[in-house]
């Protein structure tokens, strides 16, 4: 679990205050990965403590992370600085979360991020990491799982290294964010806990969490309670109780064939997770209900005709990668998920999307 | 917070292969603090997974524990053990966990527990500590205190090196629990969760929190609807998501008036959060009479007249403790708390318990 967390608006003017004591030396520098979209953005880079030799690296986050864009970010990091860093700061979103945790780790273990896709398969601690999310849904700020795209699959790198040694909770950061990701990132979260609270994996300490994130979803997508700031607060939190909800039992169905778009198309996550959801009725009747109550409230579009064009050769990679994410269609399905989930099947779900 | 945490019916038993990896040598033992409850009880002591120098050390729990408890404990293992100790491992409850917790600190930081009571003041951290709570309530088992009484006050270790930094949630240890220890022990956490929910201090953070474990006592206390495992386990969360509100924000009246209870009459700290809850209906209303209605459908009986015969200075030293704690009664009422809650106010809200 993520080791210290703080909450509030404006609670990212600490951050001096909490890096300071984590430097290890005047050479070891704090490496800061932020979301290209706020480069020029004084309200947030010239907030940034940088001293020494500390640096900003903008990263576009237009693509899922990759695990050559790690192995990459971790030879610029070895090459330039004679000394490892002090630590790794994410601010953005998913992509930008799971690159921190990427590299945090990458800095002390061997060979290539691909390497460690699968479970327990880092060896040393990450070095000092700290995550501040500028966009809430997705749930990384708190998950032990950096989710990368490799040479072979698309999957995470999930482990006890991977949390958040310190995460920084400042709801006015998500103030900018355009409405469509806005709701793309949201129903992310929304989905986990569809896919938690009705999934066999389910416990009571997943349920308490599930339940809470989904009850904070109702509240900001679909209630007209809440002013913009609650709004803010709320879905922060969402965020947060979703993704320890998942960290203990698991996601599913919308999950699975997502990453199969991902993967192929490269569509982004919580867009992926909403145009595959859509599709589900069969599966988690009650949950797409309200996921297309949520989508007309908010009059939001989904992209259509994906998969029409696509040949049977990609059909086929998108279904490899959909059905080697074992544990996510057990925990929907059961063990006998093979019995419902057969290549045919998939193929024709996917032929809709 | 809390590093990492198991959570299942017979996660007990795994406490071995999560020590192993933390033995730092064959000589530096795996301490256990048990209560005494236990003691001659095999289902548990057998199932504790002792080797090479390793020691358990019942507790009783009859009595809050002490300051001079700690220092006598830390004084013992200094001069039995050549070693620092690999790990403090506490089972049993708030009492039980909160000895772990200090002893733990104890170990790697100079001078008295007592010089350690308030906020921020440990220096080094604390040694490995694993907590295992055996009846829920208190949030111990997630909270960054560790509450003592001390020659002067009774006030908590409250640092970042106090939780933690393992959890094991196994709720067929909270089985056994008797009737009026379950109810008094399950107040705690409600208390927690109206005095957080109420409080000026209350952020989105631990609202979430608070609301998910007031919830979960509703359902545990007051619905009919959960077997008998069921209850175990939500009780267990509850505690866990009323200890992560006040970490967060912070607790109020009934905390404040039953230390000064403790403090003079060593009245345990669940039995004396009710005690004084109950006639709280002035601060508390809606609290309060959801309380009484627990308290009706469980047949509990509070003890009455503690404060009876007591002399003005008992009456005073109760008032100087709960008065002392100044974030309390800010928290309940505000910066001009003061104005409402005087020596002469305190005497006769004491008066009646």
């Amino acid at each position: 679990m993520v080791s210290k967390v703080i909450f509030g608006r404006g609670s990212f003017n600490q951050l001096e205050d909490i890096l300071a004591p984590k430097r290890l030396n005047v050479k070891a520098p704090f490496i800061y990965f932020v979301d290209d979209v706020f480069q020029g953005n004084d309200k947030i880079t010239s907030r940034i403590p940088l001293g020494y030799e500390d640096e900003i690296i903008f990263v576009s986050a237009a693509d899922e992370p990759k695990t050559s864009q790690i192995d990459a970010l971790v030879e610029h990091i070895i090459l330039k600085f004679k000394d490892r860093p002090s630590g790794i700061i994410g601010i953005g979103g998913g992509t930008l979360l799971d690159i921190a945790k990427a590299v945090s780790i990458m800095l002390t273990n061997e060979g290539e991020a691909s390497d460690y896709q699968g479970w327990d398969l880092v060896k040393n601690p990450a070095i000092y990491h700290v995550g501040i999310p500028t966009i809430s849904g997705t749930g990384s700020e708190v998950s032990r799982t950096t989710v990368l795209t490799g040479p072979e699959k698309k999957l995470g790198i999930n482990s006890d290294y991977t949390p958040f040694d310190q995460v920084v909770l400042d709801p006015e950061l998500i103030n900018d964010v355009p409405k469509n990701q806005w709701f793309y990132t949201g129903m992310d979260c929304y989905i986990h806990c569809v896919e938690s609270l009705t999934g066999t994996y389910l416990n009571a300490f997943s349920q308490s969490y599930g339940e809470k994130a989904m009850a904070l979803c109702k509240e900001v997508f679909l209630d007209n309670t809440l002013d913009k700031k609650e709004a803010q607060d709320k879905l922060m939190m969402a965020s947060w109780h979703g993704g320890m909800s998942i960290a203990y039992s698991q996601v599913g169905i919308a999950h699975a064939m997502s990453y199969g778009l991902s993967y192929l198309l490269g569509t982004k996550h919580g867009l992926g997770n909403c145009i595959v959801f859509d599709q589900l009725e069969e599966f988690y009747p009650e949950g797409v209900k309200l996921f297309k109550a949520m989508k007309l409230k908010h009059n939001i579009q989904l992209p259509q005709g994906l998969c029409k064009d696509l040949t049977d050769a990609e059909y086929n990679t998108m279904i490899d990668v959909a059905l080697s994410l074992v544990p996510l269609w057990e925990n929907a399905l059961g063990p006998n998920w093979k019995k419902t989930i057969t290549r045919d099947k998939l193929k024709s779900m996917y032929s809709v999307m």
